[in-house]
Order: C-alpha cells, then sequence, then structure tokens
C-alpha cells in the first residue's frame, strides 16, 4: 500500500501501513491518493475502515465482476478492468484476460485498489507523483479520468492485436485455407466476444461517470469522461465489425473447401469418363471368340489395331475438347 | 412444518401443525422463519390462512412458475429455484431440472415453502439454528439474501458441470470427432438453454428485490442483494458465452466432417487417377490382333515388356510428384 | 342466442331474440350473461344496440383478430382465441387454427361473442348455471378469468401434443432420419410459429386485464389474471425452447446425412483402392508380349501363378489392415 | 387537378386551375375535397400556397418516402402507398412497386396528392361524388380514412398473391426440386422485405392518426383508426410468418439436393462395389500363366468355367442382398 | 483557414491568420463562416480561443468519431463525415472510407473544421460567397442544413455505386458462378456494414438537430433537418434491404456449387454404371478356360461375337433410357 499527499503544494510519498498512518493520510489538508494491491482481504481492512469503504465493493474488485459505477455517501465507486492476452502457450491466437481495477473516488482523496499491479496505475501514479500539479488542479475524478484512459489505450492495442490476427486470417482463408483456419478463427471470434463482454459494461459505466448526477465527477470534468464514452462506442462497433468479417472469412472458408471438393470430383469424373470406355475398348478386343468368320474378324484386318489405336486417339482428344469447353479442364 | 422462534434472546425450534401453534408462532414478540414442504395444498391450509398469506403465491410454487417477485400487504413473495441435474440415465449430459422456492418475507417473519425440501433452505436453517445472533440482528430479509445466495452456490456450480462439458467437447471436435459429439453439443445447448430460462427471470426478481420501493427488504440490506443481482448478470453472460463456444464447436466438427469427405474424395481420386490409365495400357496389350505386320508388331520386340513396364513406372513417379505437389498427399 | 340472469337468488336460462326481451334481460337487476354465436352482422344487431357495444368490436371477433383487450364507456373487450388443430388430412403434423371469441365485461352484466360456438365458453356456461353462487359473488369479470383459464388449458393441451411430435422427431432423426423427417420439423416448427403469434398477443392482453387501470377488473380479481399473466409468460418460453429443440434436431438431421455421404464415399474409396491395383496386376499378366526371353518371362515360371495370387492375398490384407487402423472399417 | 365541394347540400365538382378558383373551393362554406396529381413541382405552386401546405410535404410525395404522419398548423399530413406489381417481364415472380399517396386532413378540407393516380383515391372519390351524405356527415377524417382501408385491400390482395407463390413453391421443392426453385424463393422472399417496408412505418402512421392527440382526426372517428392499425399489425405479422415459411421451403430444397447427392453416391458404390470384384476375377483367368502344372490348373479344370461363374452369380446375390438389408436399394 | 463575412450588405472573404483577425471576424457584425482544415492542433488553437470552442470538440474530428450533435454554452457541435471510396487498387469492390467534419453553428457565426477539404463545404462555400442572401437570411443553422444535405448526396452517390456491384453479382451468381463471387459479395458486405456505422449515428444526430430543444437550430429551420432525417431513415433501410439481397446472392452462390458437384457426380455415376458392366462382360470372354466342352463353349459359336455385341449395345440403350427417364441426362 502507498499513499501520495499533496498538502501546501509538498508532495509526499508514503507507505501507511496501519490504522494510524491511514488516517493521516485522509486527514492531511490537500488532495491524497491511496493504491493498495493484494487478494487478502484483511490486509484491507484498516483500508476499508479509514476511507468508510463498503466492505462490499472490495469484494467486487477481487470477484473480478463486471465493470460499474456505484456511488455511496462518500464516494464514487468505479469497477474497470485492464485487457491483456493470457499465458496461453499452445494456442494460435493469445487469449483475452482482464484484470480488474476499482477505482474509489472521494471529495479529496482517490483510492484504488486491484488484486495485481496494474501497469496503467502505476503509469499515472509516476506521472502525478511528477508533476502534482495537474492533480491537485483537476481533482481526484481527473486522475480517476487518467487512468481510465490509460486503459481504453491498452483496449485499442489488444484490438489492433486481435486486428491483424484477422488481416492473417483474411489472406490464410483465399491463400492456403486449412483446418487450422477455422480453428484460429473461432479462436479470435472468443477474443472479440471476450472484449465485447469487457467493454459493454464498461461503457454504461463511463456513460455513468459523463452523465448521471450525485457522483463525484466535477462539472467541468464530465466532458472528458463524454470523450472516452464515444471511444468506447466506437471500440464496441468495431468489435462488431471484426465479429462480421470473421464470419465473413468462416464462410469464405467453408466455400473454399466445398470448391476444393468440387474441382476434385471434377477431375475424377475427367479421369474416369476418358479411360473407362478405352479400356472397355481394349477389354473388347481382347475376347477370345474364335472359330467364326463371324467371330471378332477384325482382328485379323491388316490396319485393325493403328485404326483401333488413332480412334481412341480420336475419342481422347473430343472429350478433352469438351471437357475443356465446358471448364472442367 | 417447522418453526424457529427467536424471542428475548431465546432460541427454539417448534413443530406447529395446527392452526394455534402457528399462530403462537406468529404472535411471539421477536422474529420467527416457518419452513413447509409439500405437495398437498390442504395442509398448507393453516399456514396461508395465520400468515395470511395468498392461496395463489402458495399454488405459484407448486406451478414451478418462473422466478418472481410480488409485494403484498404484509410480505413480499420471492420465487426462486435451485438447480440440479435430473436422473436421465442413458443421457451423454446429465439434464437441468430446477425445484422452486417461494419465500416470503414479512416484517418479523419469514416463511419458506417448497414442495420437495431444497438443500439451499436446509443449510441456512441450520445456520440460524446454530447461531441466531445475524438472524435476528439483520432480520427475515437477510435470511432471505442468504437463502438466495445458497442457491446462487448451486448454479455456479452446476454451470461449472457444464464447463467441463464444453471443455470435453472442444477436445473431442477436434481430437475425434463423432456423431456422437454433435448429440453432446445439442445436450449441452439445451443445459444452457434451460439454465438461461431459470436464471433471466431470476435476475430480474433480485434487481426487484435491490431497488425497487415498498419490498420489505430494509434499505441497509439491499446492498447485498444488489451484489447477488450481479453475480446474476455475470451467470446469463457466462452462459451466452457458453453457447457461442458450444455453436462454434458445432461449427468445427461438422466442418471436420466435410475436410474428412474431401479428404476421402481425394484419395479416391489419387488411386483411380494412378491406377485406371495403367490398367488401360495393360489392356491394351492384351489385345488379340494379328495376322498383319501393322497390328501390335510392338508385342514380339525383344525388350517390349521391360519397357513397358518402365513406362508404366516412370508414369506412376510422375503423377505421384505431381500429387505430393498439389498437396495431396 | 342464450342468456343466464341471476336475480334475487333465481337462476334463469333465457332465449332473447328480439330487442325487447335483450333490454329485459340487460334491466332485471343481478348480474346476467349472454352468450351470441353466428357470422351473421345483421343477427346480433339488437345486442349491440342494446349491450351499446361499438360495431367494430363485433367485427374484430368476425375478423379473427390476434388478441387484444380495449376499455369502453361501458364494458372492458377482451379478443382471445381457443386453439386446436384443423382438419389437415394428409399433413404428417396437425396444423394449429383458432377459433376466436369476444368478451364484453360491464359492470353487471357479461358477453361472449364467437361466430362458431367455443367449447370453453360451453364448459363455463354449464358451471354457471349449475352453480351460480360463484358467478354472482365475483362478478362477470371472474367468469371471463374462468374463460379465459379453460381457453388456456386448451393452449396446454395442444402444446403437449406438439411436445408428443418433437420427442417422436428426436427419436427419429437419431434411429431413422428420412426426408420425410425434414418436413415433419417444418411443419411442428409452423405449428410452434402459429402458437407463438396466438400467445404473444394474448399475453399481452391478460397484462391489461391484470394491471392497466380502468378496465372492467375488479382488483380483488386482479391476482387471477396475474396467475394467467404467469401461465402464459411460461407458455411462450416452453415454446422457445421447443423452437430451439427443433431447431437443434434439424441439425442432427442434417448431420446424419452428410455422415451418410461421408461413409458411402468411404466405402467406394476401400471398395476402388483394393479392386483397382489387383486389375491392374490381373491385366499386366493377361498382356500378350512374346518371342523374346525378356518379355514375360514370369508367365512360365514354375510357381509364378500361386506367387502372384499369394502377392494379391498379400496386399489385400495389408490394405484391410490399414483401413481398419485409419477406422474405414 | 379536380375539386369536390359539398356546401347545403349541394355537391359540386370543379376543375380549379388557378388561384382564385382554388381559394373558392377553399372559402366555400361546407366541405371540400381537392385531388391533385402530376410529378411537376410548379404545377402544385397555387395549391400548395392557397391550402398553405408546406412545399417539403409535397416533395415527401415526390420522393416516395416511407410512410409518416406529421401535423402542421392547420392540417394532419398522412403519407401513405399502395402496392402493386411492376412490369417485370421475365421474373418468375412479379415484383412488388408502391406508388406514394399523400392526404391533407383539414378542419373541413381534404387534399390528396398523388403523382399517379391512385386507384383507392379514385374509388373513394366515385363514391363521395355519388353519396356525399358519409363524406360531409363524419368530416373529411373519414375520407381518409376510407381511402386507407381501401390501400390495405391492395396490400391485402398483394399479400394473397405471394401467398400462391409460396404454397406454390412449397409443393415444388417437395416434388420437383430444381435451381429455378430457389431464385423464386429469393425473389418472394424480397418481395416480403419489400412488403414489411412499406407496412412498418404505414403501420406506425395509422398509429399517430388513431392515437396521437393534436391531429385533425376526431374522437369518434379513432376507432376506425384503430381498427385498421390492428389489420395493419396482422398484415406485419403475416408478412413474418410468410418469411419463416419461405426460410422452411428453402432448407427442404437444399436438404433434396443434399439426399439426391448422396443417392447419387450410393448408387455409384453399389454399382462399383458390386462390377470391380467381379472384373477383378475375370482379369485373373485371364492372365496367361502357362507352362507349368502350378500356373492356373484351374483353367483346364472340366467344370471351372460354370463354377466360376456360378460363384459369380452367388457373390453379385449376396451383395445386392447385403445392399437391400442396408437400405440402399 | 479563410472566413467569409456578410456585414451591411457586404460580402467579404478573408484569411484569417492569427488571433486579432479572427476576432475582427467574430466582432463584425452580420454573419461570419469560418473555414479551417488542417490536422495540426496547434493552428487551431486561436480559431478554437477566439470562437471558445471545446478543445475536445476539434480533437473528435481529427479521431474521426462517429457522427454525433452535443450543445454548448454557445454553438451546437455537430460531427458528420462525407463517404467516399478508398484507394484500394487490387480490390474487387472499392473500399468505403469516410472524412470526418465538423460543424460549429453559434449565434450569427458557423465553423466547418475537417482534417482535409471536404468537397460538400467547398461547393457549399462557393454558394454562398456567389449569393449570400440565403446565407444571410436563413442563418447559419441552414447554411450547416446545406453542408449536411450535400453530404447526404454523397451517400446516395455510394450506395448508387454498392447498388450496381450487388446487380452485377446477381447476375453473376446465375450466369457465371466463380470463387471470386463470394470474395466480391463479402466486399459489399463489408462496405454496407461500414455504411451502416456511418449512418446509423449520423440519423440519430440529424434527429436531435431537428427535434431537440436548446440547439442552436431555429423553429423555421428545424422542417429542413427533418427532411434530411427521413432520408437517412430510407438511407439505413436501403442498406438492410441491399444486406438481404447480398444474403441471398450467397446462398443462391452456394447452391449453385452444390448442384454443380450433384451434377458431377451424376456424369461419373451415368459413366461408371454404364461403362463398368460393359467392361465386366468383355473381361468374362478375355478368360482363357479351355480343354473341356463346358468352358466356355460359347466362344466358339458361330454369332457369339455379334449377339454379344448387340448384348451389350442393347444394355447400353437400356440404361441410356433409364437415365434420361430419370433426368440424370
Amino acid at each position: 500500500m502507498r499513499a501520495l499527499v499533496v498538502s501546501d503544494g509538498a508532495t509526499t510519498v508514503r507507505s501507511p501501513e496501519d490504522r494510524e498512518s491511514l488516517a493521516a493520510v485522509r486527514d492531511t489538508p490537500g488532495l491524497s491518493w491511496v493504491d493498495a494491491t493484494g487478494a487478502d482481504p484483511d490486509a484491507l481492512g484498516e483500508l476499508v475502515d479509514v476511507f468508510d469503504i463498503h466492505p462490499l465493493s472490495a469484494e467486487d474488485v477481487r470477484s473480478d465482476l463486471r465493470a460499474k459505477v456505484e456511488t455511496f455517501e462518500s464516494y464514487t465507486f468505479a469497477l474497470l478492468s485492464e485487457p491483456g492476452f493470457g499465458p496461453d502457450a499452445g494456442a494460435l491466437v493469445e487469449q483475452i484476460e482482464a484484470r480488474t481495477v476499482g477505482l474509489f473516488v472521494g471529495e479529496d482523496w482517490l483510492v484504488t485498489y486491484a488484486v495485481e499491479p496494474i501497469a496503467a496505475v502505476d503509469q499515472i501514479w509516476s506521472a502525478a507523483a511528477d508533476s502534482p500539479a495537474q492533480f491537485t488542479d483537476r481533482g481526484p475524478d481527473f486522475t480517476a479520468y487518467r487512468v481510465i484512459r490509460r486503459l481504453m489505450e491498452e483496449y485499442y492495442r489488444v484490438i489492433d492485436d486481435v486486428e491483424d490476427h484477422i488481416e492473417a486470417i483474411e489472406d490464410a482463408v483465399v491463400e492456403d485455407p486449412s483446418p487450422e483456419t477455422l480453428a484460429t478463427i473461432n479462436e479470435v471470434r472468443a477474443d472479440l466476444l471476450a472484449l465485447r463482454k469487457l467493454l459493454w459494461p464498461a461503457r454504461d459505466a463511463v456513460a455513468a461517470l459523463a452523465w448521471d448526477e450525485g457522483t463525484y465527477v466535477r462539472e467541468a470534468n464530465r466532458k472528458y469522461f463524454r470523450s472516452t464514452y464515444d471511444q468506447l462506442v466506437e471500440l464496441v462497433e468495431l468489435i462488431e465489425t471484426y465479429r462480421e468479417l470473421a464470419s465473413g472469412s468462416r464462410d469464405i472458408y467453408l466455400n473454399a473447401l466445398s470448391t476444393s471438393t468440387n474441382e476434385v470430383m471434377k477431375r475424377l469424373t475427367v479421369v474416369a469418363t476418358i479411360i473407362l470406355p478405352l479400356t472397355f475398348v481394349a477389354g473388347i478386343y481382347g475376347m477370345n471368340f474364335e472359330g467364326s468368320p463371324y467371330n471378332m474378324p477384325e482382328l485379323g484386318w491388316t490396319y485393325a489395331y493403328p485404326a483401333v489405336m488413332l480412334g481412341m486417339l480420336g475419342v481422347t482428344a473430343v472429350m478433352l475438347a469438351y471437357f475443356r469447353q465446358e471448364g472442367w479442364l
């Protein structure tokens, strides 16, 4: 647990571990930001007590619930998540994973809490520690906005990665369709599904911060959340578009398979239609009828063999021409 | 029928069977919880009379209606269900079954009623009988919440089981696709459908307990129902995700079948394309033309036979090379 | 046209055919129920006049419009329908048909009107004539409720019949899939579609009776309509479930066909792959090369023929083993 | 442009072509109906001016916009359309076309305007000219209702025609499925799509006339528009049903194709499985091994040939019995 | 950056590049229109300052966000886009691209801003510079309407182009189906998807301009935005129709492939069913049984060969007649 306190222009970073030091952070005039991580409910006991945070809110963060915004008496609680790729070694497509972060925005304090450290929080923490002016000037809700905007950038990064996969798929289904392609399409679709599940509630949560009366977001800062909301709407639409593109690729793949079966059948039919009749003719002249002038007299004709061979060649040529005209060759 | 009465710090468990003993339970100061089971409408007559419960509410429980919440003059009636697996011996996937339980939350009393005993009710009953403090401190609505949360755990357990089936299916469609796989997918989809049908109305019912004005849920306890509502939303989304995964598996299975047919066709085509022309050549040299120097003079050439055999070998080699290059072998 | 009049405890059944007798029915103190059938608009003229019924309402009944509830100055008009099976002799599945019935609920009178006699109306009529107490105690709206509940039972009966068809289909697609199965599935789906078209507006109509202010349904009787509404919601969901089950059966059927084609192809491929090479070998030794020690000397070797036959047997055995290992046999 | 003026019981039909005569029509006490056609915006200039019609409304009619209702200061503007079949000579199914008509309902006047003459308007015009009583008694809004009801009849006529096509398709897919059937199904689906696009906004427009406050529809005439609304809802549902039936027919057709391919494959497999082994046996006894007692001694056995022929016959019989048992023949 | 100032009937076009000249434009009595382009945020600094435009609005234009309307204290901000075709050289179908334009409508000024010059803005600019009367008479909101109507024309142009592609596809799938056809269908569907994504928010944005209270659109000009809204609704429906038509074409294409495979299979089956039995018969009479009167005595019969040949001809004729009757030829 760490705390950033800006009071009378002086910025201090503390590590409050007990109730007294936390209460001191809270009671210092000016703004303070407490950032906590860890899965142990007990370690948070003092934090929850000192800032009068509802225990169920902390549990919501640990339960990885979907994004939401709730306003309590002394703070607004925003539950959001940072997307990332899971360690799915064998998969063709990395799987989406999300880590939940809770932002508690009070009148003059901000508490952030996550089970594991969140990169977006760390970055904004460093920025606020380096140049506390923006932090103090615009209030804890603006700092919360900066964290959320940083989370949005992670979503853009993840969706860019998914877009790369979709483009690779679109090339693959045309150039080299294989059963793996379909598996990849399904994995990408699962990823897009997971992203949509994350973004839909996030959109609603940010909308609550941008428009709801009675939250701890100041009027002057709402415009920023509205801008984030517009980005979230774009992201959700982007995901829908990618889902349709993935469906289109699946159609093309399945059709490529049908086309391939059709082509294979055509080759077989061409070969069989040409060779089988010729083999039949050869079979005819392999018969052993004899002992009568009516029995296969042609076997003894002078030019019989060359004539038969030429006849076969002619039939083959005609058939090939016919198949070529039909577009089978 | 059994009754738990906490009055002046004393906890008593009674078995009220007639109108007087029930009225005594109701009129004892403090909190009371009456739990009834059984399908016989008449046996409930006194309970319905003494607690002024609408007869149609009791009938709703017996009719296994979908989850709902209704508030009457003297109580709030919540109809919910506990999921479980039916005794479907021959099926590949166990079928979802639900047992309905009715919770009647009054000012200082709670009545639970189900046709068959519900495990969740029994567990919370034991807990309340053992440590009545929480029961009396937070009121009958909190006890109802504890029962509902216990029911939620059953849903999680059932969905975990379904998830296992889906993972088994995802492996099966890739490694060993068989017609049974499709039947299993359909059964899992039917299970998910059944769960969704249970959870959607349950979500609305819990939302009514969490937000509606005028129910017998106290303001201080609403947060708990809201938390349950969030879990129900997560469950509904989980089910949607699993439904999409099951659809994806079905696509992969059907595609595996098409791919298999395509592969089979390719083998047949390879065999026929190589063997049929060779057989034709053998048929040629099996013909019986004779009696003229133009009729099959090659049959008597010194190296004719080895040459033909080598020629056949050469054609076969060229064709195999071609098919390998085309990716058919 | 018939009328049931309960006045001062005396129950009389009349057959009012003209304006005066109808007015007498209307003006008798106590409750009255007039039941009319017939397609002729003119025969209804007096009824419509005497009870001040809007002519378009009567026309709505004749036009078989979808279920609805409308409240006029002196009565509430409920349009509902009784489902049944049409006389579709040649069909695999009986087709759903509906007969419309209009219920006009006034302050102290009830008018029911249908083109053809409705079984549900007849049954409740008999019950009301036999024991008029319930009829008079709870008012004409409760009698309307009893008619509607009786109509619901018909829906349950029809849906049970459809369920039997679906179960028969589910067995058929697994055990004996045939093109007729698909036609049956489509007919069942059409039936479910027809039922849904009947039940959706009926649900809304009953909801209007259960919750809308200003209808001629008394507060005390609303709970009964609410209960009917809950049943209608269950019925609509049941139909959705059956539709999904029918879709699942269609998938299994279509897949059975693909699997069958795949199996057929495999057999053909196995036969061709084994027999064609053997036939080629037989063709080789049927060639007529001669006159040189290099031309087919093997034809004269002592054990040539048994050796070739054994070789063919060996190749066949190896191929069968390979196909068995591949799972093709 | 023509005008129907009913004043003091006298009915006159005029042809106002300039501003003065139009103003005279407008200013005559009693009711007046002006009907205009033509695509030229300028020719309408006086009409638009005299009746104070917004120029954009007239443009809406010319632009064939979707049905809608708008109320201006001095009139209610209803934009509706009359469906019909286009002159699509070569098509299997006639294509839906719609001609737009604008109805401007004022306090005591009605203006109808369309680019081309509309049959429904002409019919009601004749009826109003012949018996002006209904026209004057119920006001211009009732005349507008009669025009709209006449348009509805056209929709019923068109949908009946589409229903005939669907029934023809349902027979065709079972009895004689051909690629043209699928094209016909797609054309019917396009027709239903076009009808839905016409009827959905028409439904909303009529709903506005039936329920919206502030339009120029009198309270007493609203019931008629409500009845038309109910018919429109029925029509929209009918179209949905037909769309599902068309989808079902397409499934049956596609399945018939798969079944056919399966049957073709079975025949080929039966022929190949029976003939290929027999040909192989014939090939065996066509081999030329000789010069050793081990080389094909059976060729010289006394009953060898009849025995082989009987053996072949036996194998064929066994195979046919097997295929018959498997249901392939 | 350029400015159009109409003051006291005099129209001047200026190129304000610094704060002072911009403030002069703003402060000149009468109407002014400032048009800016460019991606550099800094270059806009003065414009944003002088007209008190929120910086995030300018950023919205640069971010290509979806269409929207927002009203601030001193102006209404409308974000819309002009569609066009991207430079996708190799594609069968040109890809949709959109360029975003922001319109800031103040009391007596209009600011338009886009990253790249927009043709619609340029055209209306020229028109306003040539005849400033309309510009000054109806206010900056009417000029904004003219720009938006011009953008709509671009949408119609683009959709016309897409319609051409769809008609080409509909011909292609019937006359010459090829794998490229499916790719083209998918590209057209992607285009329609992109257009829908542009038009849906545009529809909502124009609706806000047409109906919302508190924007800088005057009551008298609202009718024009309503008309644009109706056009947008038509466009959205047109796109839905085209999407269904594209789906129908895809079905026909896929079915053409299945039909083709079916036809190919039939040909193969016909050839094999006729030739294989004949080849078998020829094989029979090529067998070498001898040395016994029972061994192939028919080989020596006088008319054996012609009889066999005639028999083969007869079998072939019967089979061809059978296949013709079955509709396979």
